[in-house]
């Protein structure tokens, strides 16, 4: 059995962005079985460090397998998918170049444009800082608009790196930047999936359980 | 034959920074020969963005089969090598959680101070900011000396975890920060291996010939 941990509670601006999404949506995607340990964020397990260094969520378990970061645990789901992954080796090196790509090369940016408008949107050195971050924004999402061109998905199947990505597009929910930059219509094939809305709608469903 | 590229030059400010080296490293550990293609950033060939769709290095061909992203490189390469992971896949299934943890858990934070440091110390937002961004790097990296604990590798064993975690931490050289968190010596312990040391010369010798 597989288990991961999500939070019972967290500010509504970031419900439906909480990083166990894209495992959730991941395991759907695969139609792999999993049970949700919900943390309280100010009352964890005294030895969850153990298991996800940062004490953040997600942290996955299966089979006594203990792994932690969202990139990670999809990547590990994708290995055991062909529902998420080319089976041949080259096209699976590819399909991980998109994946590291949302994660390292656009979420850093649109990770600090968010921090921007969630925390501290109201603050001088902020309204300083935005224009460059937005610059910044743009420039990825630019490549990987070029990148996609007309294809429907970036290795032209839906796979892991496209499920990555729209998690890294999403968080710019409330700006239009991924509209403005062609990734619109990009975006809304990949969270019209069964998958990313079930994913969806657990992830919403425990917020509202533990309310 | 793999080919990568690099850059012919850098401000001298961040060579033995550029994140070739990172898949130079690998290579060395591996035991695989290479070629660099040297690229003028002001100048590149029209069609490298797609290749490479940030425009940026390293890009990496093998036998026809094109990556890019550091981190994908480095994991394509270690699944050819038992110098940088282990065979077992649960084993290497952990080593990645701290592959991932190392590019999207400590080094935006890194990269944000770095940014702030390098590009815009004197102006005053980033004086604002710097203070927020140093306390998010130490509480990653207390998250990664809490982990290692008192072993001589994330994974017990020198892997492609321990490759990408030393180069994150690299980038932290201008300040006290890998010191204090109690990760000098492990980071110590990653640059003194002879194909580090060789990388970080061959890195550093593109940018001399190229003067």
């Amino acid at each position: 059995m597989i288990t991961l941990t999500a939070y019972s509670w967290v500010p509504p601006i970031v419900r439906g962005l909480v990083r166990d999404l894209r495992v959730r949506w991941a395991l759907e995607e695969a139609g792999l079985p999993y049970q949700v340990q919900l943390l309280d964020q100010r009352d964890k397990p005294a030895d969850y460090r153990d298991w996800q260094p940062w004490s953040q969520v997600p942290a996955y378990e299966e089979d006594g397998l203990r792994l932690f970061e969202s990139g990670a645990i999809v990547q590990h789901i994708a290995e055991k998918s062909p529902a998420l992954a080319p089976e041949d080796a080259q096209a699976k090196a590819h399909m991980t170049c998109w994946l590291f790509a949302a994660i390292n090369s656009v979420e850093p940016p649109m990770q600090e444009l968010v921090l921007i408008d969630f925390m501290h949107g109201d603050k001088d050195w902020a309204k300083v800082r935005r224009p460059m971050v937005m610059e910044f924004v743009q420039r990825r999402l630019k490549g990987v608009a070029d990148a996609l061109a007309d294809r429907e998905f970036l290795e032209g199947r839906f796979t892991a790196a496209d499920l990555m990505m729209a998690s890294v597009l999403r968080m710019a929910r409330n700006t239009d930047l991924v509209e403005e930059a062609g990734l619109g219509d990009y975006l809304r094939r990949c969270e019209a999936r069964p998958a990313f809305q079930k994913a969806l709608a657990a992830q919403m469903a425990d917020f509202r359980g533990a309310a």
